[in-house]
This record gives C-alpha cells, structure tokens and sequence, in this order.
C-alpha cells in the first residue's frame, strides 16, 4: 500500500467538507482529485474559501460531472442523511471505499435504521438495505479491528463521539447503572453546519446559551447502541444538547450512579486501561484545567475522571472538536484504518493556541 | 414609607457593586449616598466606569473614611466572604438594614456555616455569631414573609439561585428523588467577578468551555438546605460548574428522577402554581426557544420543563443573568420587599435585545 | 402637551422595531398602540422576542389591518428604503409626525436623493417630492430647532452619526483640510440588522475582521451634505466600513489634516464649546480609556480628541451603539424633540456594565 | 545542511513561545532542545499548556541551568525589550544564530535605537551596540539577501508587519505621498500576549473595541524606517491602534494621497510585480472577501488593493495573523532563510476554517 490514496469529496463546500480537505493536504498519502457539491458548481474551493488559495484550487463538481466520476481509492460524503444511503452503492461497486458522515450508515440492520429515522421524522426505509451489515461504525477506539476490514464506513454523530468515549470504559467495566445515565452535551455552532440560521446570527448568538430539541436528539440511538454493546445489557441516556457561542469544541459532562463505591483513582485506571492503545484519547484527573482550546484543531479527546463521593456519582467530562474528533479527523482516522496506515498519518501534530 | 431610602454600597467598584448602583440610579426611591471600596479610594466612581459619568460621579470611599459613616437606610456588602461578616453588626446598631452579597448570611446557625466554610476551605468560625437566627436567605421567592420582617439578609448565590428556583416547585411537590438530582450548570464569565485571571484572558477564553472545582462548589450547600427544607427530608445534589465565553448568564440544567410517569403538562401546571405570585418566574414549556439572552439585565428567572419519559427523567432549564437574579437585581428585590414597597420597583423594565 | 403619546411602529420586528420598543416601554408619555410588520403577522411580539413577555404583547399587524390604521400621534418606519417613502405621506394626512430610520427622507431635494439613492443602485426617483423640503436630517445637536418645528424626520444613518458628530465641530471652526478627511469605521455586526447572513453566522465572524463596500457606502452622502453645510464649502471624505465580533457598537477614527499647529487642549476646547448643549455628547481627552462598551444601551456618543503634533493630523475617535444614538435612541431623542419634551426623556439612564 | 537544526527557545511559556514551538513541532528539521522561561521552571511546557501533551513534554528551564547552555543552531528569543540585546552576544559567541522578537535588534545604529526607545519612554541605551549594524530586519519580502547571510535578526513587530508590507509597494514605486500616510489598525487581543489585563478581562472585552497609546505606539519607528529606505526620502505616518474582540488577527487599513490618477488595476499590477517572489504575499481586488479569518494560523499576508477617485487616496487593507506572520511564523520564516531552506519549508499548509 504504498501508492497514492486519490480521493472524491461528496459536499465539499460545507465545513465536513472543507475540513477534510484541510486534513487532505496534510495527509502524506492522500490525494484529492474531485471535490463534488450542489452549490458553487463552477467555481473553484478557493474562490468560497480564499484561505486555501494557492493549496487547492480545484473546481467544484457537479455530482454528475463525468470528471467526477474518475476512479478514485476512497469516497467521503459529507452530506445530509439520505445522500450517501444512494450513492455509496455505485462508488463501492467502482473499487472504492466510502466514509459517509450522516446517519445513513451508522446503523446495521434495517430496524435499527428504522428506529433511528422514525424518532428523528425521517422516512423510515433505508434505500440500500443490502449494504446493512457491511457498513461499520467508525470509531477506530472500538471497532478498530472491522474498520479495517471494511469497505463502507459510519462515521460516528459528534455529540455521540463525545458520549460513547466518555463512557465506554466504564460499562465495559460495568461500574456504573447503565439505564440511568445523564448526557448533559454543550456544542459550539459550527456543530449545526455552514448553514445560517437566526439562532446563529452573531448578534443573537454571541451572548446566548440554549438548550434544544430537547424533546430528542438523533444521537441518542447511536449513544445507546455503542454503549450497549459494550456493556451486554440494555443502556438508557437522558441527553440534553446546548448551544453556546464557541465555534468548535463540545464539552459533554456525563453522569452515571457508580454500583459501588470507588475512588476516582480507581476509576481512572479502569479508563487508561481502557484506552491504553489509543493515542488520540488523553485522561485527566479532576483537577486537571483543561477545556474545548486544549483539543482545538486536533483528534484528540480529552476526558477528566471524577468522582462525587457523597452521591455516589461518576462525572465525566469528555472534550473533543466537534468539526474534527467528531467529524473530519476522525473520518481521517478511519481512512488511515481502512489503508492499513497507521492511525494517526496526518493527525499527528497538536493545534493552535490561544 | 414614603421617604427617600438612602443607601450605601460596600464594595463598589466591583460587578456586584457596580451592577447595584446602576439599579439604584433606576429606582425611584432610593438615593446613593456613599460608595466604599478598598482600591481606587479618591477617584470618582465614573472614572473607573466612564458609563456612569454624569450618571454617579460620587468619590470612592475608604471604609473608615467619616462620610462612610452617615447613617444610611440600608448598605450593601458587594464584599468577599468574612467582610460583611465583622461589618454588619455595626450597621446594624446604627440602625441601616444590610443586605450582604456573599456567604457570610446564607446560613442561620453556626453548625450550618461551619458546614460551608469547611466545605470550601476557610475559617470556619463565624464572627458574628449573635446574628445567626436574624438573619434571613433572601430569595424573595421562597421567603418573602420572613424577609418583610428581616434587617439581615444573605443574597443567594447564583448557581444556587437558578437551581433552588428550578428545583424549588418538584422538590415541594414530592414528585422527585431528593437524593439523586443533578445539577449541570453554566455561567458566564463575569460570575467570578471583576479580578483578571489566566483562565479569563479573552484569547484563552473565546474559544473555551470548560468545568472548574469538580470537586465540590460553595453553593452546593444552600442548595441541599434549601430544598431540603422544601422537601421536608434529606436533598442531596450533584453539582457540575462550568464556564462559557459570554459576558452574563446562567443556564442550569437539572436532572431529576421521577416518583411516578408525568406528562410535561402536569409539570407545568405544578410549576406555574408555584409560582403564581412571582412576576419574575417564567415558565415555558420544553418548545421554547429561551436562553440566556431572554432575561440578561433583568430579574428574572426563565424556567423551562421538559420530561423524558423514556427515562423517566424531570429536566428543568433554569436562566437568569448571574449579575442580576444572580446577584444585583436579587439583592435590590430584597431591599424592596423590606421597605415596603412592589417587589418590582425599578424591576419592572424589559432587557435590551439583541 | 401633558397627555399621553401613542405610537405606531412600521416595521416592528427588526433590531430597530425592537429597540424602540425597548425605550418606548421605559418613556413616561408614549404608549404603543400598534406594531406592523411583514412577518410573523398575528403573533404577538413577544413570541418572537421572550424577553419582551409581559412588558409588551401586542399582536403583529399587517400593514393594511384596520387596527393599523387607528389615529396615532407619531409613526415610526423602522423599515428598508422605499418604504417610508411611500407611506409617510398618508400618516402625516392623519396628523401623526413620522420619524423614518432610512434613507428616504435624508435629503430635502429631488437632487440630493437622486444623488444618494444613484451612489447605491437604487431607483433615482422619490415617490413623495412634495414632502422634500418638509422634512428634517434628524440629528439634534445639529438641527434641534427644525426638529422642533417638523413632522417629518429623516433618521441619520449610525456610521453617518458618528462620523458627523465626530468631525462637526472642526469642521465648523474651520481648523481642518475639508477635503482630505478619512473616517475609518468599525462596526458592530447588528448594524446589518436582523437578516441572517454567510458572513454574519457565527462560526465564521467570531475571529474574523473585515471591510467591505470598498467601492463606496451610501452613508458618505449625508456625512459630506452635513459637514459641508458646517463648513460652508465642500466636503469630501473617505470612508471605510469594517465589521467587527461584537454586537453592538461603531468606533469610528476620523482624520483630518489641520490647517495649523493646535495642542489637544485647544481642540478639547473648540469640541466642549461646540456641545455644551448636547448632553449625550461626552468629550474625552486622548489618555481617557473608553470604548463600545462605554455607550452600550445608551443615546450617548463619547468623543476622544487628539493631535498628532508630528504629521498635523487631528484624529477623533467617536464612539456610538449602533443601534442607540445610531438608529432607535435618537429617534426617541428626535420624538421628544418634535413633542417639546426634554430632550433626555426616557434616555436619561446609563447601560450596562460588564 | 541536511542535518538537524537545534533550536533553543527563551521566553517559551508566551503567546510568542508556545507560537514557536507549535511550528518547529511541525517543520522537518528542526528539533526543540531546550526551552527557558522565568516562571513555571520545572514543570512540563505541556502542564501549562496541555494541547501539546504528548508532543512537546520538555521541562522548562531557568535561564541559568546548565542543559540550558548546551550548544544548538538557533535561540529565539520571545522576550520583552532589553533581554535579547545582554543575552546576544553569548549565543553568538558560542555560533549560534539568533532571532530575537523584541525591538532591540529592529534597530542597527545606537541612535535609530535611541530614538526608538526614547519614543516609548524606555532607556535609550543599547546594551549590545557592537551587535548594531551584524543585525537585520527579519522581514524576508524586503530583507532576503541580508537575512540570508545574517547570525541576528531582529523580528518585525506584528502591526509594524502589517503597514510595512501593506504600503511598500506603493511607496518603493513613488505613487503616495510619503508624509501624510494613515495607518489605522486593529488587532486581536493576544497581539498583547498572554499577561492578563483588566482591558483583557473576558467580560469587558468581549463587546469592546477601543483605541489605546494615541499619544503614540512604538510600532511607528520601524514603520516609518523601512518604508523610508523604499521611497528614498522621509516618510510619516499616522498611526492609530485598536483592539477588537477576536484573539488572533491584525487589519490594518492604509491610507495614502495618490500622487496622480491612478485605477486599482494599476495599482494592483504593481503590487504583484513587486511581491512576485514572494509567495505569503497575498494580493486581492478590493471586491474580494477577505479578513482576519483567511490568513489565521498561516504565515500569509492578504493585502486587498482600493482605489477611491473621488478623494485620489489609495487605500489598502493589509490583514494577518499577529501570532503567526506578525511574530512566530516570521520568525520561522526567518530561519529557513537563514538556514538556506526554502521560505515555506514547515508553513506550506493551510490554516484552519472556520
């Protein structure tokens, strides 16, 4: 495997797209070679983002242009739910392999798929059903050993990244009561995409902290799974997802009622223990001063152990950048999986501070 | 009681002391007769706070200076903990009301704040113990009556104010688990008040959220005594600090677990009874779209109820602006209610939006 | 002229609507009797805007609803170009005075708008010319006493205000080169109003800075028609507009090249003199620390003189809230003009601070 | 030169350190041995700064520790004014090369120091004058050839950076007049480093943009110097900075009086010829879409080029990040030139958006 990785960007102009692109470039063995997007069909990347000028030019394509049809090693479709699900059947039928970042294939049976699309209101009926049991659920930190192995790739919801490696090691551990868990998640706006909204207009956002949807959060199916199978029985979260005037980072604080008293000593070797193979998970102890600027930019998760020893209660803080470890970079990561790279290619540098 | 109250701040030039003076300038009865500060004594008020110029221009005061010492209706201690402490009695005998911003009058027995201050690290001896029991906790939500009647009051804190009031209604109505709440709070930066500090550096705090003193928050403990008293039995909470980049605000999202199924509904009808003669309580039902910018600059406390009845979960969002409900406008809601007068005086003005 | 002041607000949904709501609540003599907007009809305000529950409820009107159309005492038109235009005319009928916050009635010639409206790639043509003349540039410290005598006001434009303000009185003492003069201004991201916008989501304002109309902005119109009619000969400036991550807020450093060698303290001087009579007016020296947040929520414009003895420029950095004395407060300050009421009616309160 | 370069950094745990060693991380020759800061000797540069966990772990060392003394390629000093000028000469003496951020090394004869350091009230006497005249101006777009065979550089101030690249053009090709130049620029706050400050207190920064130091700002000498030497004659500016709310980026706007009519086509033909070799220079048409936020992270200059025919001034807006080509990436920039590498070895990538 010591060729070029080419690579076809399916949504290039929002910021799944434009942040894979980033990383792309960075990326000693990738090569993009199309970028495909319903707007800005003509134009080049950088005429809609002049900081890649002169890094890459390339012209934007539409999605049926023939030179976006060329064969490419890896597909990453950085589109809304329902585009990948038709799509990936074509680019894996050509060789390649697919990391789509929506929902579509993050689930693995048609009724898990169902239950997901019907709590969000979607329609129900997975358009590529025969793909269902192929696709893996792109958290290298669990499923490593599949990614490898696979061709069509989930990749994981960014609320949903922050959660599952918060509390991974401790159903795994089963040391904590897996039906009353607390996931109380705060995103920057970048979260909510490139799209404008009036609850992201600078002057009605740079003050304010909201709760919403707190009626359900698509995430929570995917939270639930993953833990689940972790822990071999049932799992239940209570999930609030808030918005405040950051534009990368969630922090997620997790709570769990530990079964039996522990230390947070303790519970920090479980957690180590846990992610002792995996670079990008870095754990702190309570006192640590860390925050959403310490993973800024990088794939890493930052996750602070914490114990409430008059309640009883597990406390973790779990912290990535929600553009990167819960989207792009961690796309990347899968991408370096599946090429048999080693996991951390292009990923290895720290981020910008302040 | 139709006179003018004259008013002393101690502890001026701080947010808590500023933020009083500017309501203050609002109310229609009371008059600022002298600020006291232990920095910037000599300078006007308005050259530390050039909004204030032609506004308030008086001079800041050291505490022994003799002007500090005409007789007022009712001081102030915008101070630390353990100054209003030694201050208060003094005043007192003079026969001013006092109205203290920090810990010092929150708790009405010794036991109770040697409680608090073991808690938080500091002397646990009260220096006034003869005041403990004259004292009330000034949330005029639960305790007009008894603040009516009273010349002490400790104002809450503002985590704990945006968790009592938000948990006040369920804990009364027994409809929640006292022992396994947990409250998830976020403030903004001016809660830890006007001293600059390395975390609060703007280029390291744009871009960052995170949690702070995991392992335990001063206010953890009027949270537990209030509720407890609402609940009539044993409260016990788990309690999260964290900090975003605005300027004002609380957003305390607290997580309860249901006795028995409830709808929303039921909730909302629970809370709105509750407080049925508090003006500055507003309740919304979970499709709200409030955060902190509802109520910044003012008094109020925008409560928000939702219920997930998968988990069985009771989750309140509870808002104020920390400099306000949290502290300043609180605290001008006490003066109030002791003089006599409509709880809103100099309260009853919407905020500025955006 | 001691009854009460009713009021229709054209346009009430937007940033200028809501801010002079927010004042109107807090004036002694004015009543809201209507608001009118193209969108969100039959709501009431405060569905839109939560903190304005229970301070003002009204429904949203269409333009053509008959409780629209009830006797008012003044209109305000927060609305685009045109619109006042076209409607001022019939409220005047009615015997309401009309203040308009756009361009429209700016100008008091045909000429003078065709010359405005041509600069921006509008239509040339007014749709009232008989009202031309009639109508009054609505900046008090320059105009009260035709303020006082009109029904029509042409609401200044807020970098137009501030540049004016800034450079009136050297332009009256005639100490500065007309023709040479720069107004570098930065705003805040509400002086774009309520509309959403790519370039005011905030992911990607929160860290930017930029200029933009480099090729001119319609506000150079009233500031050279203004300054020119101070210094009785032509004006010329050049101008930029930058938008800055704040809110609210113009900060605009003006330049001009002095006739002859003057120290700050005769310019000090030259500016005091010119308004002793403008309260709002705040005068600063060059050492004086004060910015955006020094006017926030308030009518008040703060003025900072300084000489560059070395290059002979006089450099003026002046200060507004755009959407205060750069849209709504001063139009409240022109209401209280035109009805014989202390100018400072209703706006005699500092903002907010921190 | 294909061996490693060693590199010491004194002053590591400022903005101007932790720049420096972000990028030597990511430059493929360069290895950090040591790294000397006054405050935190002892602990880990990633204690205090935990995004570099695992990436850079060196213990930081006081000035006098002998690891500190070991022989390398390089010492940058990011320090204030007067460490680098006593400490110099040691590193040279024992061969290696400098880069010193301060102003003591902008300057090569004692008087052009003098006058320097009188401007900003510090003492005028240089410490090392026998270096004077050895050093150069560690701008490579103007200095190449001397930095190129230079052992000392003085690193460019950040908003000196900005005006000098924005007007050189203009200047070297005698089409402004040298003596009535505006330089109005505003920069982010870190531009003031990582030393908290009241002004830089989140709360009071966050909604504020102001001037500072109008009396005058010690940027203005290197300014004047270096565009002097271009135009062949004397050359003043008017130099205002401002701080705004963002934590990296300076915008400069430049104003000059066009010696005759000129397009902006023409003058942007003269700014590509001049900037030709130059490939961090980035030229835009005044309709572009640029800001702080296209040049963030990156060793990139965007000038945009306007032309205003009304008032014959040319106006530039000169934008980069103040971390990056306004202190550390210059400095590495300087080293590669130094080093004989070519200019971008380490800063050919991309920054990050949004």
């Amino acid at each position: 495997m010591m060729g070029e990785i080419k690579v076809k960007i399916v949504g290039a102009t929002g910021y799944g797209g434009i942040g894979i692109i980033e990383l792309l470039l960075k990326h000693p063995r990738a090569r993009i070679v199309s970028l495909v997007a319903r707007e800005a069909v003509g134009q080049r990347i950088s005429d809609i983002y002049p900081h890649l000028e002169g890094y890459c030019d390339l012209k934007i394509l539409a999605a049926d242009d023939p030179l976006a049809q060329e064969k490419v090693d890896v597909v990453f479709f950085s589109t809304p739910d329902r585009v990948g699900m038709s799509e990936a059947k074509k680019e894996l039928a050509k060789g390649a392999k697919v990391i789509d970042y929506s929902g579509d294939f993050r689930f693995t049976t048609e009724e898990a798929y169902r239950d997901y699309a019907t709590r969000i209101g979607r329609d129900p009926v997975h358009l590529s059903p025969e793909l269902l049991g192929t696709n893996v659920y792109g958290m290298p930190e669990l499923h490593r050993k599949d990614i490898a192995k696979a061709n069509l790739i989930g990749n994981p919801g960014c609320f949903a990244t922050s959660c599952i490696l918060g509390l991974a090691p401790a159903l795994k551990a089963n040391i904590v009561n897996p039906i009353t868990l607390v996931c109380d998640c705060k995103s920057g706006v970048s979260g909510a995409g490139k799209k404008v909204n009036q609850s992201f207009h600078f002057p009605e956002r740079c003050e304010q902290i909201n709760a919403y949807r707190l009626s359900g959060h698509q995430h929570v199916c995917e939270v639930e799974r993953e833990l689940g199978l972790l822990a071999g029985e049932n799992v239940m979260v209570t999930f609030t997802a808030q918005v405040a005037p950051i534009s990368r980072g969630i922090l997620s604080t997790l709570y769990g009622d530990l079964k039996e008293d522990m230390t947070e000593e303790e519970v920090l070797a479980i957690y180590r223990d846990f992610y002792r193979d995996s670079e990008f998970i870095r754990i702190f102890p309570s006192i640590a001063a860390v925050g959403t600027m310490t993973v800024r930019g990088t794939n890493r998760c930052a996750i602070v152990v914490s114990v409430d020893k008059r309640t009883k209660k597990l406390r973790i803080v779990s912290i990535i950048d929600n553009l990167m470890k819960g989207q792009a970079s961690q796309a990347l990561q899968n991408m370096n999986v599946m090429f048999g790279l080693p996991e951390n290619t292009g990923l290895d540098k720290s981020g910008m501070y302040p």
